[in-house]
């Protein structure tokens, strides 16, 4: 079996793929690849993604220019989801404009934000 | 709208949980979470997952012991991604008896192992 055929990809043939940032650890964004997405990030060394609302491919940073170098692929036990670490150009990796997608934490049973937009999404997506 | 309601919950009623090792910053695993995983994780501060292949709530650590204590749980922009900063008891997360589950990394297209087994299964699940 090749590398691919040894993903266990779910019933839409995709897996989640999470993007860590490489030195600070932090996580990015978590997105979804089919095969084609990551053998083009295998073949281009910059992060591709399925988008799943747009069901296209999705060159991570094409418009806005943050694109995500990637470092090393990495596989869990199941086979059934991918790590990528990943350099972050721009360092914003979040459509919002903040450094990373997780900008919300629970505190008293709600949401709150705890990072700053740093760049506002006008700017980026013109 | 509840913290909870919030959430996207897929068509399954689920949604892919992150376990980032607090400290180290690893990404220890991703599992699923329903509703009232989330709730329990919540209420007492140990990661519980559901588990698809069971088909019932997975109180991490139940057999092993080793048990992640949840420091924070975070959202992403899309509301369809948790992540949960743990306290990884034991050391170890990942079924064979290693650190984390990905412990594979794509190296001349096969998928290498780069993690050592820290405790035989066997020791772990008796």
């Amino acid at each position: 079996m090749t590398w691919l055929e040894q993903i266990k990809w779910d019933l839409d043939g995709l897996v989640p793929a999470i993007a860590q940032e490489r030195g600070s650890g932090k996580i990015l964004m978590m997105a979804w690849m089919n095969s084609e997405a990551l053998t083009l990030t295998r073949q281009t060394g910059h992060a591709v993604y399925w988008s799943r609302s747009r069901k296209k491919l999705w060159h991570k940073g094409e418009e806005s220019g943050n694109q995500q170098v990637v470092h090393a692929i990495r596989l869990d036990c199941d086979g059934d989801v991918v790590l990528l670490e990943v350099e972050q150009k721009g360092g914003i990796a979040c459509h919002t404009g903040r450094h990373n997608c997780f900008y919300r934490e629970l505190q008293d049973d709600q949401w709150r934000e705890i990072l700053p937009v740093l760049k506002d999404p006008k700017q980026i997506y013109k």
